[in-house]
């Protein structure tokens, strides 16, 4: 079982706790089973793993989002860099020409698209299965999934389906985010959303992205990847495929694209340090900060916290949050998760670049390495608060422990390693 | 004009600006009428200085307010300093000590005593002014402030004037608290609420100092303070005294001891980095952190922030504030405004005392120095952000700029002074 999954968003419609680094689907808020938390794309590598036990899973993302991936996953996820972002199709056809040219995969291969940032139950990723099934069977050129409408909505693309077959239904047609009174006729039609789901043979897609441009290696296509058309998958394939099938899904199924649908997903009432008293009930707070959230006699709010900022938010309101955020001053993110930890922006000096300072809280895992990195106009010092190691700066080696405090001239290629994790505070200064 | 004010309190009732250092009176939250902001104290010192060009005033307090009062007002205070927290009256005679003993005042000098946290009128204090010329003219013993009630309130002491004279009452009685009914009855007699405001003349209160305990030196009285029963002025003094009369005040007067009267008369929606958008109109965001606070379509709220936590309350329920505050972890307060600059922790782990760490983000104003400090058992590190001037440690003195790292060893005594103000991350590590 081979799967794709587009990884992208800039993480506006759940600031402050998603930034342009920390999209949506990497933030660890939803409830694991087992007394902890997991991002979304935690549960849904998980729940593919539980269906697919051999399933391989290639990622397509850029190159800010690839430190956040592994740190979520294990290391047996493929990662494919777009060099740019450009929609939908052209990162799918990267991936499948990864899978063709650099794995080996042969043009009967069945692939199945998903999407990352989607919250459903597990008989979703029954309806997968079904979708390679009917790819294998030859049912259809592409197959996709379709979602049946809790009710008429006017934010989704509807599938049409025809004449029905054990396990699917041929498509008759597409029609995108219709008025809510057309959605009704639709729906009484037996329409289906499109949840962005997409099973084909790879042969398939490599033909579709050859027809675009020449490569015979997946280099070729990297190299060549600013020159594909900025479109989406629906367009460029579902919309022109010769024969589509889809295959139904019947349950829980959100994107969880608002405050609202996250605080309802999260399904308690306080999540970090916080203390909710008085007020209706239906108030959630998300606390990623280390002093408390206090809230008193409120009604059906979304409070969430970081370092980035705060927001308090009738439940409703939040979906038009995005609005607001644009208006925000642009900020650099101020929390970001490592593959091996995290970083916590705590000041920020801005002056010209050569005036600036910053000052962050570095927390390393166990057994783990920062990448060597350079400054190359500002100067670093590191103040050691917990735990042991070893920081390499140029090549050289010293021992550092809590009170130890490493100057990292500008320049320097410097990293820091520790076995029983380490926590440090790292300043930056501006050269003067 | 001689002034004693007593400041004191816990901060509970306006977290998370206020802490347990941090008193509401200390908040730089009112407007200034010139387009800055200035706390409670600062208010009330500029307003008495307006009515009484000449006025001298007495703070008293305990150490731990003594820097926030200096960063609050000019140095032409006085602060006397309570060897321990004992009330208001043991407090009072031990100011008076400091007039009489220190200060050399006759003892037919008039005093008046004035809360610290009042919020009222300018003719609040043309009031002030009548109390004293009331003591003067030998009114009486003891002459009160009487605010005149703006509706019956269960929450006040009552004081029942009987005879009037030219600009005060004589008066016949207390009464405490009283139920609802009670209170719209007194107020038909032509009762006034207590706020808090004695004049007397210096000789009569020392009078009363002398039969609780011997002294003849301010320094005696400092010493078996101790001994002194903790007792409130009102009950010591004024149900006590021979003969009180009462000097009323119409006017605008609060003690903005809620959330709710502090949102009042902050009068705009919100201070500091913040978004209001939709919502009633009536949400008051304070935010003291350098993020963005956003509010969606909230009503009637008041939300604050500062490096102590976040509030979100609904305004007419934040009266009942202190009660969850005390539920909190005890916490020490992560910000505090020195006489030379501000202290704000950034990070701080907790451990055993040898093991702990705490980072903190400190300015020190220009033409300032810090006081001189030993940390024994705590390496200090400190690595400087902007600005220019001079660490010493051990008497060893050592230009800094931007980039300049300190290393202070458990038990050095370290100060650091600067001319053009400066910025540092100060981190204090255990010694293991």
């Amino acid at each position: 079982m081979h799967i794709i999954m587009l990884s992208g968003g800039s993480g506006k419609r759940l600031w402050p706790l998603s930034n342009e680094i920390r999209s949506k689907q990497f933030l660890r808020v939803l409830d694991n089973g087992h007394g902890g938390y997991e991002s979304m794309v935690q549960r849904v590598y998980r729940q593919i793993k539980l269906e697919f036990i051999d399933a391989r899973v290639v990622i397509a993302t850029s190159g800010v989002q690839q430190e956040q991936i592994l740190a979520e996953l294990d290391d047996t996820v493929d990662i494919v860099l777009e060099p740019e972002r450009r929609d939908t199709f052209p990162a799918i056809a990267l991936s499948c020409a990864f899978l063709s040219l650099e794995r080996h995969l042969p043009d009967n291969e069945p692939i199945v698209v998903l999407p990352v940032d989607v919250c459903a139950d597990q008989t979703y990723f029954t309806a997968v299965g079904r979708i390679r099934d009917a790819v294998v069977s030859d049912a259809a050129d592409l197959v996709l999934m379709g979602i049946e409408p809790s009710g008429p909505s006017e934010k989704f693309g509807y599938i049409l389906p025809s004449v029905s077959h054990e396990g699917y239904a041929e498509v008759a047609g597409f029609e995108e985010k219709p008025r809510m009174e057309r959605a009704c006729e639709l729906i009484a039609r037996g329409a289906m959303w499109n949840g962005g789901v997409f099973g084909f043979k790879l042969g398939y897609l490599m033909g579709i992205a050859r027809s675009h441009v020449e490569f015979s290696t997946f280099g070729d296509l990297r190299a060549s990847y600013g020159s594909l058309r900025k479109i989406s998958f629906d367009y460029e394939v579902a919309e022109q495929a010769a024969s589509v099938a889809v295959v139904p899904y019947r349950g829980s199924w959100s994107d969880l694209g608002t405050w609202d649908a996250l605080a309802e997903e999260i399904g308690q009432a306080g999540l970090g340090n916080s203390l909710i008293a008085g007020g209706d009930g239906e108030t959630v707070v998300v606390n990623e900060l280390d002093v408390p959230v206090v809230a008193l006699g409120t009604h059906g709010l979304v409070v969430a916290a970081s370092a980035d900022g705060i927001l308090v938010s009738d439940r409703r309101a939040s979906a038009g949050l995005k609005t607001h955020v644009d208006r925000l001053a642009a900020a650099k993110p101020r929390f970001e998760r490592m593959r091996w930890g995290t970083v916590r922006v705590v000041d920020r000096l801005e002056g010209d670049d050569a005036d600036d300072a910053e000052t962050r809280i570095i927390t390393i895992d166990a057994k783990s390495s920062t990448l060597p990195t350079v400054h190359s106009q500002h100067t670093a010092v590191w103040v050691v608060l917990h735990g042991e190691g070893a920081a390499v700066v140029d090549a050289k080696e010293k021992p550092v422990r809590p009170g130890s405090v490493v100057v990292i001239p500008a320049g320097s290629v410097h990293s820091i390693r520790t076995e029983t994790g380490l926590r440090l505070v790292e300043t930056i200064i501006g050269e003067g």
